[in-house]
């Protein structure tokens, strides 16, 4: 069977107009962006300036239709193959500010999937229409405090119907994007039966408006002591917070059925950012070693450097191909035999993308750590991603699962 | 660009051929023809058993049209492209006896292209003729022992014209094949000119009937104490041997060029074949995990034993996908553009295959390192590929230089 | 010879006053101190709070007589050997406030041992003295912004000679401890000499009030986007700063002399910490893998985490031991014996005990990079020293050379 | 506590007296030694050169007193402390030869250590007295073909009181030693109860001689290949052989008892000689790295030799404090408190000795894994040692248990 895994004739332009916004704007763009947070003293409202520099750069994807590609099966985006995406996803990721750029940011994309696939007509003008246009935003509340969420069987936040209305209690933590004032919606997970039920079918989701009486952002969660503002991954309490029965989507005790549809898609993309960041890190690393002189020798030409190099171009030259092999299995459209290798490249890209940075950090040495390169930045953000969306270990365990069913 | 990685129509029917005699023959026969050797004392030549297992696999190939894939531009073979001989060689490469079995194993095929692209008729004649029908076979003398062969400039092999003769004096090891009583040539490279020759200038290629007089195998070059019988990795002393004006390939000074159109192909067909036997060694290692019992579970659910598994497969995933890649870029035809990729995969295919099989070998204990499974030989196989033509170092010193290229 | 690695008597019952008011008392402050860090605007000044917990600590120490243990050869100290020191110091390292509560924190400590020995009568009377009472604190300004500092011949910060005093300009950066309102004085390496002056001699060390006029703090250099607050490692220029003659150490030319005097023990030092770290960090692990559930079972039982404890453990014993045997070889009185060993530590130690703090993040995923656990401050810390005091590769260079001295 | 790891006065002039002999003899001895095996066409019995070779060496380890130093606790012996011994078995452990030299060699050291604390006044006289002369040998059979011996209470060899004898039937393989035709005697596990008997008391070991009827042995188990000839790793069928009642150790059921007894300083001393085997390969690459000439320069100025030297150095220092630790804690005289440290270094020495070995033959390329250098035997008895004795996930599992049970 066919399996291209190049860039297509009609992908060719968009991802040469794409990487050329990137190169020669986005990049520098993303420098003063986050330099301006929190110089107006609330870190979680954008200043003006920030104001600006997103809209010019969103204003500019527009104009050249560079938007909503991650739309990969609707008649409402692109119709770009999951491949296709990779290749644009891998450059959007080279910075933070990249896929807000092009509406192609997380947890936006998933959200907006969710809402595609399962929402009312109501919760698609209502939320998923703006979520287009990038007028707001919105975050995926999952994770808890209180219980290993790395075993979702275990979430213990409630919903319970009360008349029409489904009353919400419990905390969840790592919402991320729910510190942004932009942050409109929220797509919620709930556990609406006991222990009777079987084990997934005793959570449901719901879509929640962020503004709802009784939710209480209580702290930002910190990465490293940063608090990613204004993206910023919120701790959040909900204390009797009702919402209407029509909040529910495709039925109660379906809300894994709902996370796993947007989880397969929301982990691949991180993976191919992933990617991007690698190739960034790599990129800077051997500029430095080049332009770098110690014991009279650029950096590069001492002790392990070629091998250092030349061993995050292999690594990253194989995630890549694992990225995009997983990216056309998906497009195969049997979703179970896609899985086992989403969950490969999920251990695989971020490992790999730590292990590029953290090279590249000590190439630069204190430089590395410091606000002087994006490399501190890069590492948080890859680091996160080992855990989130479940940890490497439960990666695995599928990938052994499914290597050993062979075998019974 | 399209970047088809997959199998095509036209390759399906061949390679469902191949698997199917593999595992249903040869990976047995390959078993029988291995304990035959040396059973009649000589453990160079092969046994009546040995001829009748390897004629009889041989015939079944033949009649199915199984035969000299390697020729994948060449109107002699099937016009395979180098991605879909990389799906069949990673198939043949399960067992030694595979590749012989369907006439594709090394260094037959590097010398045959050796042969038809650079041989005269006569060369074609006497030599290419019968290695294509395997009745002979043939070696590849390259590596020499006083000097670091890793840096082939350092050769000091001597040709020296002496009317219209090559006086031939030196000598050679690792000559691998060379131990078999059916290898009849050899590919030599030898020195002919001084040191205020350029240093890629010096040295040419030889076609050398093994019988000419004055060559002496010394010999064999042990592989953990192992003979690696019938084949044998042979020690060879030269004493004025004399071989015709016209044993020349191409030109005097043009040795380099010859070797470097032999080791592209010839490295990335081992890698494929690395790829086969990671592959078994991961099947025998879930298949012993799944069978055998202590601390009253099977071992697989002992320990890190899923990780190791799933660590082996997405190493084994990530491996053929560069290996495909390599292949594609030497399909598109620019020999200097797919170099750093066969660097690549010569990295990583024989260091993910030991670490594969040494897995499998601990999943065994004992019995891995012992003659009741195939894992010690395939280890010895894969850990000589780490510095046959060319070691890791080398090979990333070549990936990192094309890396840093572009920031000069 | 005798090689006592061990806790020797005398050292028995001071230590164990360290552990207990370690565990009882500074864990917890610590948190409560950093917690303060900013609360009234100035992130550089303690706040009241800081100093009532930062002095009645130091109060409960020196009552029990622990106090500035780390002068090993001095009378004014307790005469311990480096090797007690070493298992003092693992304790004191398991948070960043316990070197202080004992007056052995970094770069204190290596700075007051080079006004030790190598400081006039006045430098020991206005500096020494109120920095062994804990009274005011101090820096070491050493790197440099635009050259590669690991090899410390390219530092070019400039002191040059006007009538009675040395002029001082240039730029120092990551200069530790410099944020702290109370730090008073600076060590500090100025270039003396032209390049017609061998390598090792152009470099002077000075002793430089921190308020002297023209010395400007230009920022903090951040750590994976922290500031280190109160501490800080600032960005400092200085404009035409004038310090008298007095101010040099031992003699132009020997500012070489007097940082290696003061690298040795301040490396080994960082690694005797860097131990406490990864006890700490595998304490953690252990105690949420015991009491976090997932998937039915405590997180400890699942996957390879049973790997993970043991492989960490087995590497804190190995780097502890080894930075006993360092401390040891220090204690045997010849320097350049000892050399390689503390190369051999400082490569082992910051790298060994980032990978426990990395496998603690993981088993307490989100919880492990956020605020409510120290893990992630702990390993910015760790980080910063795989380059503080020269990168792994000087030292790995270091070890090699030794190494190979022996065949030459 | 005093902990001394270092070489006590006692042991110095023993230590200089067996490294000088090693140094000067045996290592060279052991090259002819190994090239006489099979000579004579039998490879199980020594040809007479070996055995002037053997008997030579020992003559001379017995006239300066380098005998039997294993009985550390012995009046027999030295009295050695185990850590004095781990440095002398370090030297041992250059060459395969060299512990045979000074009567410390496996099995035997252990087998007499079983004889000597739990054997009859007979057993001592028959067994024990030749072995403490090097007279005879002997081997230890425990693992079994047909069960995951690394639960040793799999085990179902059968031992049945028959009259006044015990019947054994079963097999026993990786029985090594029992090749060599001077094996005489075996210790021996057999399973004496049914499943009615709780786990650890199921099984008895018994005092067996070699030549008792119907032992048969099947053949030697290879290793990559190699028999190990003399020594040899036999498959050993027993077909209803008779012993007599008292050929049992101890009493039925304790079998395990006396295993442990055994198999702690069996473990160790294994650990000890692969230090040396380091030490030897460390040794061999930097020779072969100064030496030898590639692109114009030394091959350790190449690449990443000299981190890959550093890091070889600094492993082998950090396995051998370890190592010594773990005697210590033996010598402390509390055997369940050495137990997680010996486990430690049976993880870690094998491994580390594997990688140093590995390195040193890619520093060789092909020479490196041919019988012109030790290192390819040297990496098979390594190899198998991380299975011999346990493998080491079950070590890993020890640590992690002792880790673990302080937060129980």
């Amino acid at each position: 069977m066919e399996m291209n895994l190049g860039i297509t004739e009609r992908l060719k332009p968009i991802l040469d107009k794409v990487t050329a916004l990137m190169h020669d704007e986005v990049l520098n763009a993303d420098v003063e962006f986050h330099k301006e947070v929190g110089t107006t003293g609330n870190r979680w409202s954008m200043t003006a300036r920030q104001q600006e520099i997103l809209e010019t750069l969103q204003s500019k994807a527009k104009e050249q239709g560079l938007w909503n590609f991650w739309l990969t099966d609707s008649d409402k985006g692109y119709g770009l193959s999951t491949v296709e995406y990779a290749h644009l996803a891998e450059q959007m990721g080279w910075c933070v500010l990249g896929p807000q750029v092009f509406n192609c940011a997380a947890p936006d994309t998933g959200n907006m999937e969710v809402l595609e696939r399962y929402g009312t007509a109501e919760h698609k003008e209502k939320w998923l229409e703006p979520l287009l246009q990038s007028h707001i935003r919105s975050a995926y509340l999952m994770t808890e405090p209180d219980v290993a969420s790395s075993d979702a069987t275990n979430l213990k936040f409630s919903a319970v119907l009360d008349g029409d209305d489904y009353v919400l209690n419990g905390e969840k933590y790592w919402s991320s994007g729910a510190g942004d004032e932009r942050c409109k919606v929220y797509i919620l997970m709930a556990k609406t039966a006991g222990d009777e039920a079987p084990r997934h079918s005793r959570h449901s989701m719901f879509v929640v408006p962020a503004e709802t009486k009784g939710i209480e952002v209580l702290r930002p969660m910190m990465v490293f002591g940063h608090d990613d503002a204004p993206h910023g991954h919120m701790h959040i309490h909900f204390n009797n917070v009702r919402i209407p029965k029509s909040a529910l989507l495709l039925g109660e005790g379906r809300g894994f059925e709902v996370s796993q549809g947007r989880l397969g898609p929301g982990r691949i993309h991180h993976c191919m950012r992933a990617i991007g960041q690698a190739e960034r890190a790599l990129q800077l690393m051997c500029q430095r070693g080049m332009n770098r002189t110690a014991f009279g020798k650029p950096l590069v030409k001492l002790g392990g450097n070629y091998d250092v190099i030349a061993n995050c171009r292999i690594e990253i030259e194989q995630a890549r191909l694992l990225c995009l092999k997983a990216a056309w299995m998906m497009d195969q459209g049997d979703m179970s035999a896609a899985t086992p290798y989403i969950s490969q490249i999920k251990v695989v890209a971020p490992n790999m993308a730590l292990k590029v940075i953290d090279e590249a950090i000590q190439m630069f040495g204190g430089t590395g750590v410091s606000q002087d390169t994006p490399l501190a930045d890069m590492y948080m953000q890859m680091r996160t991603l080992r855990f989130a969306d479940g940890p490497d270990s439960v990666h695995r365990m599928q990938v052994a699962r499914k290597e050993l069913a062979q075998y019974r």
